[in-house]
């Protein structure tokens, strides 16, 4: 499956971006995450543990995977988080 | 099981904190990680996917299941984020 990736800033709306990774579990089974830097990664995690509330609601167990992402942002590398978001 | 809850502050190191999830997963199962604010939840959630590389040369594949904790400190609640980190 094609993700699309949703982007986390350290400005998001942890409820926003729950209602969007809920839209797109929805719609393809699986969400990404992607987030640099604390704060961005703080809004990130509380947005799918958001997300996790609200599908556990209909019994869906959801859970979470960590990796490192390389991201080449104006000729500099810097390193993400993705977090993918799908039924355990 | 009665888990020990590894608590990770701002000035964690990811790779101390991988080591112990790494032997704390090997030996009960799971682990859980404790986490407040922004700047800890950072390192916790870079553990996770530091452990999760090391488990993947095991072909073991770890997920994080993140969930709201409100805990008493100095007589004030603080909202923690706790992660389970465990066998998918």
């Amino acid at each position: 499956m094609d993700a699309v990736i949703l982007k986390v800033s350290s400005k998001s709306n942890p409820n926003l971006v729950a209602n969007a990774l809920t839209g797109r579990i929805k719609d393809a089974g699986k969400a990404e995450l992607q987030a640099i830097g604390a704060g961005a990664i703080n809004q990130a995690i509380k947005a799918v543990a958001i997300t996790r509330n609200i599908f556990l609601q209909s019994d869906v167990d959801l859970v979470c995977v960590p990796s490192f992402e390389d991201l080449k942002i104006d000729d500099q590398v810097r390193t993400s988080i993705k977090l993918t978001v799908e039924p355990r």
